[in-house]
C-alpha cells in the first residue's frame, strides 16, 4: 500500500498460507482482518490507488514465472515464506512444510527473476535470528576473518534457535550461491521482532490495520505481553527473560523497505542490512508493559513460566546495525507512547481475548 | 558388503535415483553394473552373507519410517542424495530435484531416526566442496573465531561451488540444529573426490566392482583424466588447472566409514571430519597420469580448455585432515601403481569409451 500510494506499480502475490495455518493452528488474531482481494479494494476507495492482487502459491514455478513475464518487475519483496519458529517445530508436517514452502518459493523467485527480469533488485526478509546468539559482536552479514596470520571475508555465521530461521539460513546460502553464479541484485534485510500498529493506510481505514497476532504461535513476545496486560493475565517470560533481541516498530520496517528499493545492490552483491532500532531483553520489556500499563491503571504482574524452548537466557548480544541508518532511516523508538496507543488498540478488542492461547502449546526438543 | 562381510546385519535403501538421470542425462558407466538386488545375490554368492535390499525412496517418510521401525538400526550411513555438481547445474528441473531430494532425504531420516531409533549414530555424507577453497586453513569443521576482544566456536564457514555442495551445506546446517534441539549422534564425512576401482569385494567377483563415470556430469577428474589417456584424447583441464582438491582412494573411504562405525559421535555431537588423504591441483594430477600411461605405452597429451565452470584456478588451498588419521585410518595413496590398475581396467573396455560423454556439456552461469 505504501509503495502504491507512492506511485509505484505493485503487484500482490499471495495463497493465504499463513491465514490457513492461522486457522489450523487454533491462532485466530486479536482483531478480524478482510483478505487481500477485499483489502486491495478497500486500499483503492480510500487512497484512489490501485494494487493489482494475484492469489497463487509461489512453490509452483508457474505462477511466479507468469506473474513475472507480465509485470517485469524493477524490484521484489519476498516475504512469501511460513514465518512462525514455533509452528516449524510443532510437528513433522509443519517441519517439511516450513522447509519446503521456504526454499522452494526462494528458489523459484530466484529462477523467474533470472528467466523474467534479470535486472529485478531482489529485497529479502531475512531474520536477525539466523545469527542466533553468539558470543562475539554480530556484523552486518559478513564477517573478515583472520586465522594462522591469514586473512578472508566470510558470511558471518548462523545458528539459529528454530527450524524456521534455520531455513532463513539456507534462503541465504542459495541467494548467495546464485548472486555469485548469476550476479543477482540481492538485499537481505535481517529484521528483528515488529511491532506497532499505526501505519499511514490503517489511518485511512482501519481495516487496512497490520496483523495482530498474540498467541504463542503466531504472536510476537510484544502482542503476547500487551494482551496479557489488558487481560489482566501474569507477562508470561520463558525462564530467566534474559533473551535480548533487536526490536523494531513497523513504521520503520516500511521506512527500510523504501530505503534499499530506492537505494538498490549492484549486480552481484549480496547486501545484508540488520534491521532494528533497539535490542531489549524479555526481562526489559516486561518492564516496559507494565510501566505504560500503570498509565491507562493495568496493575500488571509478570510471572516466569518454564521456557519451552532451547535458547540461551542470559547472553552476550551485541548486533551492528548502522546500515540502515547510513541510508536514512529515521528510527521510532518503543516508547511508553507507543505502548500505550497498543495497549488501548487492545483495550477495544478485549472482548476477543483467547486466554487459551497464550500459553505455551509448543515445546521444542519433543 | 564390507560391514555384512564383517558380520553386521545390512539393509541397503536406495531407489535408482542416480541410475535414472544418469540414463536420462546420456551419461552410462564405462563398465555395466548389476542393479543392487542383483549384486546383493551375486555377493551373498560370493561372500555368503546377505544384504536386505530395499526398494524406495528416502524422500517417501512412509518408507523410511518403516524401515527403520523394522531394522531399529545402530547406524546409518547416509549417501541418499544427488551427487553431482553439474547435474544440479544442468537446468531448472535439475535443481529443484537436486534441492528437494537432498534436503528431503535429510529431513526424513533425521525423524525416522528420532521416531525409532534415537541412539543411533547417523554418518553422513558431506563433502569437502562445502568449504569452497577460502584463503585460510580449513579446519575440520569448526572454526574458533576471535572478534574484536570475543571468542566463540562456529560451523567453519562454507561456501560451495555448484548447487549439489550448496544442498550439502543445507544439510549440515539441518543436522546441526536437530543436534543442538534433539542430542542427535552425528558423524559429517567431509568427502574429497574418491577414484579407485579395487575393493576386496570386487575381487571376489567383478561384478561387485564401484561404479566407474568417466563422463563430465557423473564423471571425477581423476576418471576422465584415465579414460582420454587410454582414448587418445588430450586430458581436458578447465581453464588454468590449478583447482586443488583433497582425493581419496576408495578403500580409504571404506576404512573411513568402518572407523567411524566403532567410535560412534557422542549423543548431542555432530562430529565432522575431512575425509580425504592428499591434495593434489588438476595440473598435477594430470601430470601423474601422463606419467603413468608411460609405463603402459600411451602417449597422453594435455590440452587446457575454457572453464565450464565459475570457480577459482589458481587459489590457496591447506584443509587439516587429521581427525581420522587420529582414529588409525592408513591411507592408501595415489601412487603410479594405482593408476596403472586403473589405466589396465580402462583399456579392458576401451572399446565402450564414447568420446562425446567426456567434453564439458554443462556451463555455469548460463
Amino acid at each position: 500500500m505504501q509503495l502504491a500510494a507512492a506511485g509505484h506499480e505493485v503487484t500482490a502475490l499471495d495463497n493465504y498460507l499463513r491465514r490457513q495455518i492461522v486457522e489450523a493452528s487454533n491462532s485466530e488474531p486479536l482483531i478480524e482482518s478482510p483478505d487481500l482481494v477485499e483489502r486491495s479494494r478497500i486500499f483503492e476507495e480510500a487512497a484512489g490507488r490501485t494494487i493489482d492482487v494475484v492469489i497463487g502459491d509461489c512453490t509452483d514455478y508457474q505462477v511466479l514465472s507468469e506473474t513475472f513475464a507480465r509485470c517485469r518487475p524493477d524490484a521484489v519483496v519476498h516475504y512469501a515464506e511460513q514465518p512462525s519458529g514455533p509452528y516449524s517445530m510443532s510437528s513433522f508436517d509443519a517441519a517439511r512444510l516450513t522447509i519446503n514452502n521456504n526454499l522452494n518459493s526462494t528458489f523459484n523467485l530466484i529462477w523467474a527473476v533470472l528467466e523474467h527480469a534479470p535486472e529485478c533488485h531482489i529485497v529479502k526478509l531475512g531474520t536477525m535470528g539466523e545469527y542466533g546468539t553468539p558470543n562475539i559482536d554480530i556484523e552486518e552479514g559478513w564477517l573478515d576473518i583472520e586465522h594462522k596470520g591469514r586473512k578472508d571475508r566470510f558470511l558471518y555465521p548462523r545458528q539459529a534457535g528454530s527450524l524456521y530461521h534455520t531455513t532463513k539460513i539456507f534462503d541465504t546460502d542459495l541467494l548467495w550461491f546464485y548472486v555469485r553464479m548469476r550476479d543477482l541484485r540481492v538485499t537481505d534485510l535481517m529484521q528483528g521482532p515488529v511491532y506497532g500498529v499505526t501505519t499511514t493506510e490503517a489511518e485511512l481505514d482501519p481495516r487496512l490495520r497490520p496483523n495482530f497476532h498474540y498467541d504463542d504461535i503466531f504472536g510476537t513476545v510484544v502482542n503476547r505481553f500487551l494482551v496479557q496486560a489488558v487481560a489482566g493475565l501474569p507477562l508470561t517470560v520463558y525462564g530467566a527473560g534474559g533473551q535480548t533481541r533487536g526490536y523494531l516498530n513497523i513504521l520503520d520496517t516500511l521506512q527500510c523497505v523504501d530505503l534499499v528499493l530506492q537505494n538498490p545492490a549492484e549486480a552481484g552483491e549480496l547486501r545484508i542490512l540488520n534491521q532494528f532500532t533497539e535490542s531489549l531483553s524479555v526481562n526489559e520489556l516486561a518492564d516496559r508493559v507494565r510501566r505504560a500499563g500503570r498509565r491507562l491503571g493495568l496493575d500488571v504482574q509478570i510471572g516466569a513460566i518454564s521456557n519451552p524452548r532451547k535458547e540461551a537466557e542470559d547472553h552476550y548480544y551485541n548486533p551492528v546495525h548502522t546500515g540502515l541508518l547510513d541510508l536514512g532511516l529515521k528510527p521510532h523508538l518503543m516508547t511508553d507512547d507507543v505502548l500505550v496507543e497498543m495497549l488501548q488498540l487492545v483495550c477495544e478488542h478485549r472482548d476477543r481475548i483467547r486466554h487459551e492461547i497464550v500459553m505455551p502449546r509448543v515445546r521444542w526438543g519433543t
